[in-house]
Protein backbone atom coordinates (compact mmCIF):
# COMPACT_ATOMS: atom_id res chain seq x y z
CA UNK A 1 0.00 0.00 0.00
CA UNK A 2 1.46 3.44 -0.73
CA UNK A 3 1.71 6.32 1.90
CA UNK A 4 0.95 9.43 1.63
CA UNK A 5 2.13 11.81 -0.78
CA UNK A 6 2.61 8.55 -3.16
CA UNK A 7 -0.95 7.27 -2.70
CA UNK A 8 -1.60 11.21 -3.25
CA UNK A 9 -0.35 11.53 -6.80
CA UNK A 10 -1.43 8.12 -7.80
CA UNK A 11 -5.52 8.27 -7.32
CA UNK A 12 -5.47 12.18 -8.68
CA UNK A 13 -3.43 11.00 -11.75
CA UNK A 14 -6.23 7.81 -12.13
CA UNK A 15 -8.38 10.55 -11.27
CA UNK A 16 -6.96 13.22 -14.03
CA UNK A 17 -7.02 10.35 -16.72
CA UNK A 18 -10.89 9.39 -16.04
CA UNK A 19 -11.07 13.35 -16.24
CA UNK A 20 -9.15 14.24 -19.57
CA UNK A 21 -11.58 10.90 -20.85
CA UNK A 22 -14.42 12.71 -19.72
CA UNK A 23 -14.12 15.76 -21.33
CA UNK A 24 -13.19 13.99 -24.79
CA UNK A 25 -15.97 11.46 -24.75
CA UNK A 26 -18.75 12.61 -22.35
CA UNK A 27 -18.94 9.85 -20.27
CA UNK A 28 -18.19 10.76 -17.01
CA UNK A 29 -19.03 7.57 -15.26
CA UNK A 30 -15.40 6.54 -14.27
CA UNK A 31 -14.64 10.16 -12.57
CA UNK A 32 -17.94 10.09 -11.16
CA UNK A 33 -16.90 7.21 -9.30
CA UNK A 34 -14.24 8.10 -7.54
CA UNK A 35 -15.66 10.83 -6.28
CA UNK A 36 -16.97 11.03 -2.26
CA UNK A 37 -20.47 11.72 -1.62
CA UNK A 38 -19.27 14.90 -0.06
CA UNK A 39 -17.32 16.19 -3.26
CA UNK A 40 -16.96 19.90 -3.36
CA UNK A 41 -15.43 21.93 -6.08
CA UNK A 42 -14.90 25.51 -7.32
CA UNK A 43 -15.52 26.73 -10.42
CA UNK A 44 -13.93 30.39 -11.80
CA UNK A 45 -17.05 31.59 -14.45
CA UNK A 46 -20.57 30.83 -15.41
CA UNK A 47 -23.35 29.02 -13.77
CA UNK A 48 -21.62 26.86 -11.77
CA UNK A 49 -19.21 29.79 -10.17
CA UNK A 50 -17.63 29.87 -7.22
CA UNK A 51 -18.27 26.89 -4.43
CA UNK A 52 -20.62 23.56 -5.70
CA UNK A 53 -20.85 21.02 -2.91
CA UNK A 54 -22.26 17.82 -3.10
CA UNK A 55 -21.40 15.22 -5.83
CA UNK A 56 -24.85 15.83 -7.37
CA UNK A 57 -23.63 19.24 -8.53
CA UNK A 58 -20.96 17.92 -10.13
CA UNK A 59 -22.76 15.37 -11.87
CA UNK A 60 -24.53 17.79 -12.91
CA UNK A 61 -21.94 20.16 -13.85
CA UNK A 62 -19.74 17.87 -15.75
CA UNK A 63 -22.73 16.94 -17.94
CA UNK A 64 -23.40 20.71 -18.95
CA UNK A 65 -19.72 21.03 -19.83
CA UNK A 66 -20.09 18.15 -22.16
CA UNK A 67 -23.28 19.74 -23.54
CA UNK A 68 -21.36 23.06 -24.24
CA UNK A 69 -18.42 21.07 -25.76
CA UNK A 70 -20.34 18.20 -28.06
CA UNK A 71 -17.41 17.44 -29.80
CA UNK A 72 -15.45 17.12 -26.76
CA UNK A 73 -12.31 18.67 -25.56
CA UNK A 74 -8.73 17.81 -26.16
CA UNK A 75 -6.29 17.79 -23.54
CA UNK A 76 -2.11 18.38 -23.33
CA UNK A 77 -0.59 17.74 -19.98
CA UNK A 78 1.84 20.36 -19.39
CA UNK A 79 2.89 19.40 -15.74
CA UNK A 80 2.14 17.82 -12.44
CA UNK A 81 2.98 19.06 -8.98
CA UNK A 82 1.60 17.62 -5.69
CA UNK A 83 2.26 17.42 -1.90
CA UNK A 84 0.41 15.26 0.63
CA UNK A 85 -3.35 15.61 -0.23
CA UNK A 86 -3.32 17.63 -3.42
CA UNK A 87 -1.97 17.33 -6.94
CA UNK A 88 -2.30 20.28 -9.49
CA UNK A 89 -2.29 19.41 -13.42
CA UNK A 90 -1.64 22.35 -15.81
CA UNK A 91 -3.08 21.36 -19.27
CA UNK A 92 -3.93 23.16 -22.12
CA UNK A 93 -7.38 22.45 -23.86
CA UNK A 94 -8.94 22.49 -27.62
CA UNK A 95 -12.01 21.97 -28.70
CA UNK A 96 -15.50 23.56 -30.05
CA UNK A 97 -17.51 25.18 -28.04
CA UNK A 98 -21.49 25.32 -29.18
CA UNK A 99 -19.42 24.95 -32.58
CA UNK A 100 -16.91 27.74 -32.20
CA UNK A 101 -13.36 27.28 -31.85
CA UNK A 102 -12.15 26.88 -27.83
CA UNK A 103 -8.53 26.78 -26.70
CA UNK A 104 -7.69 27.64 -22.92
CA UNK A 105 -4.99 26.67 -20.91
CA UNK A 106 -5.75 25.59 -17.46
CA UNK A 107 -5.19 24.25 -13.81
CA UNK A 108 -6.75 21.68 -11.53
CA UNK A 109 -6.22 21.03 -8.15
CA UNK A 110 -7.44 17.94 -6.64
CA UNK A 111 -8.05 17.15 -3.36
CA UNK A 112 -7.42 13.10 -2.29
CA UNK A 113 -8.88 11.28 0.70
CA UNK A 114 -8.03 7.97 0.59
CA UNK A 115 -8.65 6.49 -2.96
CA UNK A 116 -10.93 9.07 -3.48
CA UNK A 117 -11.12 12.75 -4.62
CA UNK A 118 -12.71 14.91 -2.59
CA UNK A 119 -11.73 18.18 -3.84
CA UNK A 120 -11.21 20.02 -7.25
CA UNK A 121 -10.18 23.47 -8.14
CA UNK A 122 -10.25 24.69 -11.93
CA UNK A 123 -8.96 27.59 -12.76
CA UNK A 124 -8.47 29.37 -16.07
CA UNK A 125 -4.92 30.66 -17.98
CA UNK A 126 -6.42 32.12 -21.22
CA UNK A 127 -9.21 33.70 -22.71
CA UNK A 128 -11.02 30.53 -24.38
CA UNK A 129 -9.78 31.85 -27.45
CA UNK A 130 -5.98 31.28 -27.08
CA UNK A 131 -3.80 28.88 -25.29
CA UNK B 1 23.45 22.07 -0.74
CA UNK B 2 20.22 21.30 -1.30
CA UNK B 3 19.03 19.59 -4.18
CA UNK B 4 16.17 18.50 -6.53
CA UNK B 5 12.83 19.37 -5.30
CA UNK B 6 13.98 20.76 -1.90
CA UNK B 7 15.69 23.37 -3.26
CA UNK B 8 13.09 24.16 -6.23
CA UNK B 9 10.72 24.69 -2.86
CA UNK B 10 12.95 26.36 -1.06
CA UNK B 11 13.84 28.69 -3.96
CA UNK B 12 10.38 29.00 -4.79
CA UNK B 13 8.98 29.97 -1.47
CA UNK B 14 11.53 32.92 -1.19
CA UNK B 15 10.06 34.20 -4.71
CA UNK B 16 6.44 33.82 -3.19
CA UNK B 17 6.91 35.74 -0.55
CA UNK B 18 9.02 38.21 -2.37
CA UNK B 19 5.78 38.09 -4.97
CA UNK B 20 3.23 38.89 -2.22
CA UNK B 21 5.78 41.69 -1.22
CA UNK B 22 5.34 43.26 -4.41
CA UNK B 23 1.48 42.59 -4.18
CA UNK B 24 1.34 44.50 -1.03
CA UNK B 25 3.39 46.92 -1.17
CA UNK B 26 4.55 48.13 -5.01
CA UNK B 27 8.26 47.35 -3.71
CA UNK B 28 9.31 44.48 -6.79
CA UNK B 29 12.94 44.71 -6.42
CA UNK B 30 13.70 42.01 -4.17
CA UNK B 31 11.14 39.62 -6.76
CA UNK B 32 12.94 40.88 -9.83
CA UNK B 33 16.28 39.98 -8.82
CA UNK B 34 15.37 36.92 -8.27
CA UNK B 35 14.32 36.23 -11.96
CA UNK B 36 16.40 35.21 -15.14
CA UNK B 37 17.58 36.86 -17.81
CA UNK B 38 15.40 35.21 -19.96
CA UNK B 39 11.77 34.84 -17.75
CA UNK B 40 9.15 34.36 -19.55
CA UNK B 41 5.34 34.40 -17.99
CA UNK B 42 1.87 33.67 -19.01
CA UNK B 43 -0.77 36.00 -17.78
CA UNK B 44 -4.67 35.27 -18.51
CA UNK B 45 -6.02 38.78 -19.48
CA UNK B 46 -5.77 42.51 -20.65
CA UNK B 47 -2.95 43.80 -22.28
CA UNK B 48 -0.37 40.81 -20.93
CA UNK B 49 -2.59 38.90 -21.93
CA UNK B 50 -0.65 35.28 -22.92
CA UNK B 51 2.96 34.85 -23.24
CA UNK B 52 5.55 37.67 -22.15
CA UNK B 53 9.22 36.90 -22.75
CA UNK B 54 12.05 38.51 -21.08
CA UNK B 55 12.75 40.18 -17.47
CA UNK B 56 12.07 43.58 -19.11
CA UNK B 57 8.84 42.66 -19.58
CA UNK B 58 8.03 41.62 -16.25
CA UNK B 59 9.39 44.71 -14.76
CA UNK B 60 6.91 46.70 -16.67
CA UNK B 61 4.07 44.08 -15.82
CA UNK B 62 4.70 44.28 -12.17
CA UNK B 63 4.54 48.12 -12.31
CA UNK B 64 1.28 48.25 -14.08
CA UNK B 65 0.13 45.69 -11.28
CA UNK B 66 1.08 48.03 -8.69
CA UNK B 67 -0.56 50.98 -10.55
CA UNK B 68 -3.48 48.81 -10.91
CA UNK B 69 -4.13 48.39 -7.00
CA UNK B 70 -2.32 51.09 -5.74
CA UNK B 71 -3.36 50.91 -2.25
CA UNK B 72 -1.76 47.46 -2.38
CA UNK B 73 -3.07 43.29 -2.52
CA UNK B 74 -3.47 41.02 0.49
CA UNK B 75 -2.69 37.48 -0.35
CA UNK B 76 -3.81 34.33 1.74
CA UNK B 77 -2.31 31.22 0.45
CA UNK B 78 -4.41 27.69 0.87
CA UNK B 79 -1.91 25.28 -0.45
CA UNK B 80 1.36 24.51 -2.28
CA UNK B 81 2.36 21.74 -4.51
CA UNK B 82 5.96 20.94 -6.19
CA UNK B 83 7.80 18.70 -8.11
CA UNK B 84 11.91 18.77 -9.42
CA UNK B 85 11.11 21.97 -11.10
CA UNK B 86 7.92 24.03 -10.86
CA UNK B 87 6.29 25.09 -7.42
CA UNK B 88 1.97 25.84 -7.44
CA UNK B 89 0.62 28.44 -4.98
CA UNK B 90 -3.20 28.45 -4.75
CA UNK B 91 -4.33 31.63 -3.34
CA UNK B 92 -6.94 33.97 -2.55
CA UNK B 93 -6.14 37.91 -2.91
CA UNK B 94 -8.48 41.12 -1.60
CA UNK B 95 -7.57 44.74 -2.50
CA UNK B 96 -8.92 47.81 -4.14
CA UNK B 97 -8.70 47.85 -8.58
CA UNK B 98 -9.00 51.19 -9.30
CA UNK B 99 -10.56 52.06 -6.00
CA UNK B 100 -13.39 48.63 -6.57
CA UNK B 101 -13.41 46.15 -4.52
CA UNK B 102 -11.37 42.94 -5.99
CA UNK B 103 -11.33 39.67 -4.69
CA UNK B 104 -9.97 36.96 -6.63
CA UNK B 105 -9.18 32.67 -6.05
CA UNK B 106 -5.89 32.89 -8.26
CA UNK B 107 -2.79 29.96 -8.77
CA UNK B 108 0.25 30.91 -9.68
CA UNK B 109 3.00 28.36 -10.94
CA UNK B 110 6.58 28.98 -10.72
CA UNK B 111 9.50 27.36 -12.82
CA UNK B 112 12.79 27.62 -10.54
CA UNK B 113 16.45 27.21 -12.27
CA UNK B 114 19.26 27.17 -9.64
CA UNK B 115 18.47 29.76 -7.41
CA UNK B 116 16.28 31.60 -9.70
CA UNK B 117 12.58 31.85 -11.18
CA UNK B 118 12.89 31.08 -14.75
CA UNK B 119 9.03 31.12 -15.37
CA UNK B 120 5.91 31.98 -14.15
CA UNK B 121 2.15 31.20 -15.08
CA UNK B 122 -0.85 32.63 -13.72
CA UNK B 123 -4.52 31.27 -13.88
CA UNK B 124 -7.23 32.79 -12.05
CA UNK B 125 -10.36 30.44 -10.04
CA UNK B 126 -13.08 33.50 -10.02
CA UNK B 127 -14.12 36.52 -11.54
CA UNK B 128 -12.96 39.22 -9.55
CA UNK B 129 -15.34 39.99 -7.03
CA UNK B 130 -15.40 36.63 -5.09
CA UNK B 131 -12.80 34.57 -3.66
Amino acid sequence: MLEGSENTLKVAQQGFEYFTHGLKTGDWSQFLSMLTEDFCFWFPIGQFHGLNVGKDKAEAFFQYVSECFKGGLTVTLDRVTGNETTVVFEFRDEGLLFGEHYKNRVAVSFDVRGEKICGYREYFGSDGKSN
